[in-house]
């Protein structure tokens, strides 16, 4: 399925996206999602989210600002979207600063997760090799993760798709470059975790790989028009979200996608 | 009171609004209310609201990410507010769509609340009718809506107000229809939070049939006005809160408002 | 150390904060940071904190939706900066409006922060003053804070900063005030949550009261050239963080500051 097609099952459809994420992005996620056209919903109790997930047509988790009552709801959450087969979506923010993410991640990781993204330095460090990553921000460059990627995507059995300045996306057989953007958008915080958020959108209707795809694909033509109307981090995020809105399924160009 | 006369106590007054909210809405609730002209706190813990509300001009309470410690504190906060003769707002966002949800919003419920705002399905569902609401967003129109407000009102003796296009609010006695706003609103995440967020605000310096009405044609008076500024979703929430900021007592127009 | 050299080095050195905030300001806080320069991490789980502040070049502690688990691992990461020598900076947020709240404060402040920043009315109350302030919002004039903060800075050997419309910052021995920003300022919320954390990334390049001078310069610089170009509080908001983003070294001001 092309970036243009699913984006217009994305409109057409509506999904409902189950987000648990962090409570930095929490606001510019929902934003995010709503804006492409889709209906996200922030839910993360243990005690409720196996309920809601059936209902989601994708859940998606993200470990930015994790504690022990979120870990426990993402784990739920998780399993439940296994045994209901709901796509899901893991980002493991920065999850190789303590003992503590590191344990979450790997625990979520083994839960299967539909699609993993992260960041180059995320990647390689999940992979087992030694990133040179901190804080929530990469310090490698994704050229650097395309092999940890393709590592993880064979051992989980998940897409992993990488976010830089050129992303990577792999299911493990089939791979893709993304080309676009903008040099602004890391100055810009929880774009990534919205990113995430935006893929689980997608993933509820198009098949996994496509979904991926096309949510980058999304994020990169109205980052790169956004940026052309952008004075700084500011305006730049109030026009982003005014060009995800305004995009057609027409504008989502194939040229930025290359296949190998 | 009319709204103008409202705006102008909320101004003068510059009323303390205890808000327990999600954490999608925290900052722009807490923006919404500043711009408007009250003095939001956000404070959630059990051990402290029923210490902070006596203090409070208003509180509100929404479910929307609900947890049980949080539901802990939203029931002491309530208690309080009856016991001191503060008014309080719930918006039992999205109750219908898990089990555990749906019992916290009754339990809410059942504490009267002085003021109830929710979308046309959320009102529909909690009058023990069937609505289509899926996730946070409505799936009925306000219309449908009008017998439910009306029969919660008469029921748990508070005004509710339903959020649409068209708006409706009622005490069971005396209803009044607003008009104004604009589409792009429900491409903003957490507008209506914010709605009831300013319900309290005003609760604080009004009686509460003319403060919902007065919050309700501060915030469509404001849409509609942040519409024909915005291009899309991102720059309208910019607009909003500069309009609703900007907005003067003699701005708020009565003919945005049919009584019935 | 200049403002001037001050920005120098945080650009130069990107310096990683630990931001333990409330949910109102953790977007515009992280924003606010990444916007000036630095790579801000929201980390708050007492699990994890500890492994994390020794890797920070700052860590700042914000009390505005305190909760019990949130307090725990406040605790944890200030003992864990004191003893890995990581500067860190406490925002006692309307600390006198409840015991709890006053209490959490005092315990946290008996840790010795490196650094206090607050407004005028909590700074007088953390004195043992009375002021006249209500909720997160100030009753009180800075002037009237001056002995306060000199107060609270001989007692707990830390440099205190009181915001307003002229700042007030001091060590006990040296004190200047700085002068700028706006009058819209104090209507978008948690933008002195912001500037805690804005204080905690100048504190990791820079001594701590040169560090705390130049991130009010920087902040007073960017608010003043913001409002300039906006038209109320939310297109502020979003000009404001393209001008933290925009300015460079040459433009923090000393004129701002006037020592005595």
């Amino acid at each position: 399925m092309t970036p243009s097609a699913a984006l217009e099952a994305l409109r057409a459809q509506v999904p409902l996206v189950h987000c648990i994420t962090n409570y930095v992005a929490m606001n510019i996620a929902a934003n995010v999602t709503l804006a492409a056209g889709a209906s996200p919903a922030m839910i993360h109790a243990p005690e409720e989210v196996a309920n809601f997930v059936p209902i989601a047509g994708a859940l998606t988790i993200n470990i930015g600002t994790l504690s022990a009552a979120w870990l426990d709801g993402m784990k739920t959450a998780a399993i439940a979207a296994n045994s209901s087969n709901v796509p899901w979506v893991l980002d493991p923010v920065a999850h190789f600063v303590t003992p503590y993410r590191r344990k979450a991640a790997q625990e979520l990781l083994n839960l299967k997760p539909t699609i993993l993204r992260g960041n180059a330095s995320e990647i390689i460090e999940l992979a087992g090799a030694a990133g040179s990553g901190k804080g929530a921000d990469s310090g490698d460059r994704v050229n650097d993760a395309h092999n940890s990627a393709q590592a993880l995507a064979a051992r989980y059995g998940c897409v992993v798709a990488v976010s830089g300045s050129v992303d990577f996306i792999t299911d493990g057989s089939n791979s893709a470059s993304i080309i676009g953007g903008s040099d602004i958008m890391p100055t810009v915080t929880a774009l990534g975790c919205s990113l995430t958020a935006l893929v689980g959108a997608y993933a509820a209707v198009a098949p996994r790989l496509d979904a991926t795809v096309a949510a980058f694909v999304h994020f990169a033509e109205a980052g790169e028009r956004a940026a052309t109307d952008a004075i700084g981090p500011g305006t730049f995020a109030a026009a982003f979200l005014d060009k995800l809105y305004a995009l057609e399924p027409e504008n989502l160009e194939e040229t930025r996608v290359s296949w190998f």
